[in-house]
């Protein structure tokens, strides 16, 4: 029984004490003085039944506010078994962080999954996802070269807690390397992880364990984040796509410029073991001892959109999966250790269906982030150690709104409509590669425009977007779409005019991003309207890691990994001018466009290339 | 002396209570049984003096927990001076609510303002709103017949806490009145107010005090504002625009459909007394005694938007200067009394900029309404009463996106330009208006094209929109402008274009709008993602008001005030069908546009008429 349960100052125990103060007693009372029997007696008895009443009354005050001690004592330590956190919400001792990013999630994007949700399996107005009951502020965006950030200077203010320009890859403005929280979280004996649903040599999971000038280098990346560059091996969990960067280009499904094989290099020089199918993947699941650090490629690039993937869950992992299996490993891991771990779970692709303006791609996206939010919730709950599970976002992409206006209405509805969302099967991209599959085929070669009209009438529009009052005119738009407004965005636009969704740019947008927490009390400095940079310097306080010393290791070891050239830094890559506002009308993008194996172009707009 | 500041259970006060008590403990100690006199009487010491030394450690032990408790407390309530504050974060006893609604507010209009202001007042990027030093958490929308509210079925959700249909002023799906916090407070004792920069019979005021059918009722929502309906006079203040639907139709400026003259109605039938101009306005502020109820008319139809208002600030006062004066005169009719007030001031034009899709007329308009959220939150520091503010929207408006991929671009841009926003010195509706007027002129009734021309380019891009590379198409544009697709909406979107600021609709979108708090302490049951009837539930809460009983009231006095048929609740005008989702194909508009006087198109299309 707790201190706090036992009733205080039960009468049997304090019968010592009262005897001893007995004399004491005696005269502070005065009933030493003569008096006469009779009177003495009733005076006495009258005292004595008061002084019992009073005793009685005491006790029952005393349990009373005891009570209430307790129970305000309860309510500052709610859920705190065992007393693991300390005053200021961090744990006393070992601890986890996940920190998941919606890569792309604006506020909008809430509202828009949530009424969908609603719409599809039938529950109430009031019904909403796991995110919004853990929503405790926002966050600030702008990089330190322009108002709309992207995803490198976003993710840059999260693994380094400072503001760098558009396409910097944890480098500050003066190209220096920056310390991530993740190379901190290693150095002090973290067990650390990175999850992703693209590529992971992309900018948000590049950010935490490489330093590059610009987001393009995808091969140094791919060959940083296993340990080739000053730092060595700290990443010690890689789930996620973009296999054909580690591949050498002597090998189908590569997209690297050289013939490095880093999936080699990962396994012969920094130990990693290697995985890069579902079974092998299924087959670590559930399973203990698996051997870290783990690299595990499962996808030649990104993981397909989540509308895609449910059709082919015998080859991906769904976002919840990958998260289950880097907690459960980290976990095993770090068991006998005094320190927990730190893992980055990112829903990447809610982006790219923003990107794409694919609203019956992008819900999907957010439910699967969703899952995997209370993934992790489950795993805090049940968890041996301490954590918290911290969400937000790097920006907005789209320029999403949740109602439209169609072209030449004069009055505006008020309302949209989740169904039309709901009766697509597939993504715009998944839907426009199909097409282009057609055309590539002996059948659509010789089709006349006749067929290719009925091929995209009935099995793209009707059988994969579910939409059965396409117009000649939508049909002939794709037929005789260019590859600077390419089929997909014309299919994304079809259907997002359907639902009323609104979407003003394929790009980034500068509204405030949502923050979430397990629980606000564990994340106190992030609850209200925060600069990125904050959430960052969240990251490393809670771990208590100094990110500062990693930036002064890497200063002095600014060693050369390759052989470009005579500067200390030129493992970063070549400097890059910035992305500035002022350049706004160059055509910074020209010549920065990379074939990449078995990818369309609408996969080619997306940031990674548009911004690089 | 508050309780928790009192010793408990002194001896004194407890004395009469244990000689009450004294048989009944006389028995239930076993004192009555006889024994030797000598054991008795030592016994009796004995018990006696152990007695008093518990009842001193016991005493001891009291007062050493009140410590604990009050210090437990105080830390809970710090910054609550005087111990005003009960342990829910409400006051103990007296108290001011005072509601702030920042109409059309969504969350990209935040990033945009917040970066405006940078720019222009040259601050640091940390530099932040006022509003966003008070986030809290965040508001779902939706009304009880679409995932798109408008500001009637919005209001609603606040006044009575209850969701119902779209254009709804305080009435349900079932058409029966409910009542609002505003009515429940009246009736609890506290004063009332209402400031807007909107019409007064507006859907957002309207729903705190009056019930009718449909927001196009304002002819009769003007009635029963000042309390000709079944409550009575329930607004002790009443400051905003309007006036054309207080003037008889018999009058100059008047926009009702009959010769009712509401002023008349509200000085001689309620009490109230009435300003309509600046100066009279300016002779109200800071003198005490003002006497209430008072009816302030300050425009005849909205007050300008704050872009042009500046520029004619002889003749309309800010959002801040009416929420100044409605604070002060509310404070002193509440000095003497036990109850304090309850104050709602809408920013209500931040919803027509979005209508109008103005982005240079909406950043002042959120500018202007951050000041008054300080205004209030410097009223709340000094008040002799505790209180709190809490501020949120009823929905976005106009699809607002901080940043724009402009029609043609194959690229998206990375960065949007407050420059431009700056640059312009009116708003899209003056230039609008200053067209309208010109072509009207003689001037203009026999202009050639060409003259046209240059009047468009230099009188109105150059000198009010700071607009100088202004294309020949955008010039003809104008020229050949129709109503259904105005001029000022070209405007509008001209310097949105230049701007990089993309709007999808002129109309409502779904997004969560933000919700603020002078602190989160003392409105703990909105941090966090919450619908907006939770927002209503917290005012009537807050206040301690029974909204229910109103409702009451008003299913009892279910009388005619109005001569429009048999029914009793013809006072609520007649009923319409629901503006559903599956009428978004009928043209429910049409019919529904009246004439009013000095009004040019664009302020017809913003949703008082286009959703009534």
């Amino acid at each position: 029984m707790a201190q706090s349960d036992r009733p205080l100052l039960a009468r049997d125990d304090s019968r010592d004490s009262i005897r001893e103060a007995n004399e004491e007693d005696a005269l502070l009372t005065g009933q030493a003085s003569p008096t006469s029997r009779s009177e003495r007696s009733r005076s006495q008895k009258y005292r004595e039944a008061g002084l019992s009443v009073y005793a009685i009354l005491a006790t029952i005050t005393i349990v009373a506010l005891a009570i209430v001690v307790n129970h305000e004592s309860r309510r500052a330590h709610a859920k705190t078994p065992g007393n693991r956190w300390g005053e200021h919400g961090k744990p006393t001792g070992k601890r986890n962080l996940i920190f998941m990013v919606s890569d792309g999630m604006g506020p909008a994007s809430l509202s828009m999954t949530r009424s969908f949700r609603q719409y599809t399996e039938v529950l109430p107005k009031e019904d909403v996802l796991v995110l919004d009951e853990h929503l405790i502020g926002s966050s600030r965006t702008r990089s330190s070269n322009s108002l709309i950030t992207d995803s490198a200077a976003g993710a840059t203010a999260f693994s380094c807690g400072m503001k760098s320009y558009n396409g910097a890859i944890s480098v500050l403005p003066d190209h220096t390397p920056c310390g991530t929280v993740l190379e901190a979280a290693k150095r002090a004996g973290y067990m650390t992880g990175l999850v992703v649903t693209t590529r992971l040599t992309d900018a948000t999971p590049a950010c935490f364990a490489a330093h590059v000038n610009s987001r393009a280098y995808e091969d140094i990346i791919a060959e940083q984040m296993v340990g080739n560059y000053p730092l060595g091996q700290t990443v010690d969990v890689l789930i996620g796509g973009g296999r054909c960067h580690f591949l050498p280009n002597t090998t189908e499904g590569s997209c690297r410029q050289d013939d490095t094989d880093v999936v080699k290099m990962a396994q012969e020089e920094f130990g990693y073991s290697y995985v890069d199918n579902r079974k092998d993947f299924d087959n670590l699941r559930g399973k203990s001892g698996v051997k870290l650090p783990l690299l595990a490629l499962m996808a030649e690039t990104d993981i397909p959109y989540e509308i895609d993937r449910v059709h082919m869950d015998d080859m991906y992992p769904s976002e919840a999966e990958m998260a289950q299996l880097a907690l459960d490993v980290l976990e095993a891991a770090t068991k006998d250790s005094d320190k927990g771990f730190f893992l980055m779970i990112e829903g990447s692709r809610i982006d790219h269906a923003g990107h794409g303006n694919d609203p019956a791609a992008q819900v999907r996206e957010v439910l699967a982030h969703d899952k995997a939010f209370a993934t992790v919730l489950d795993f805090l709950e049940d968890a041996d150690a301490p954590g918290v599970v911290v969400g937000t976002s790097d920006h907005e992409t789209g320029a999403l709104a949740v109602g439209l206006q169609r072209k030449h209405e004069v009055y505006p509805v008020y309302a949209w409509y989740p169904s039309v969302l709901a009766n697509a099967s597939h993504s715009a991209s998944y839907i426009s590669h199909k097409w282009a599959a057609y055309l590539d085929s002996r059948t659509g070669q010789k089709a006349s425009r006749k067929k290719k009209s009925e091929f995209i009438r009935h099995e793209l529009f009707q059988k994969d977007f579910g939409i059965y009052d396409v117009l000649d005119e939508e049909v002939d738009s794709i037929i005789d779409a260019t590859i600077f407004w390419p089929p997909s965005w014309i299919f994304a636009d079809l259907i997002s005019q359907r639902a009323r969704i609104g979407w003003s740019s394929h790009g980034h947008t500068a509204v405030d991003v949502n923050i979430y927490a397990s629980d606000p009390k564990h994340a106190r400095a992030l609850v209200g309207n925060h600069e990125n940079t904050e959430v960052g310097k969240f990251l490393a306080d809670f771990l208590e890691v100094d990110v500062e010393a990693v930036t002064r290791e890497l200063v002095k070891k600014r060693m050369r990994t390759h052989d470009q050239g005579e500067d200390d830094w030129a493992w970063m890559g070549p400097m890059r001018p910035p992305f500035s506002e002022a350049s706004h009308d160059q055509d910074l993008h020209a010549g920065l466009y990379r074939s990449r194996s078995g990818e369309h172009f609408e996969a080619q707009i997306h940031e990674g290339q548009v911004l690089a």
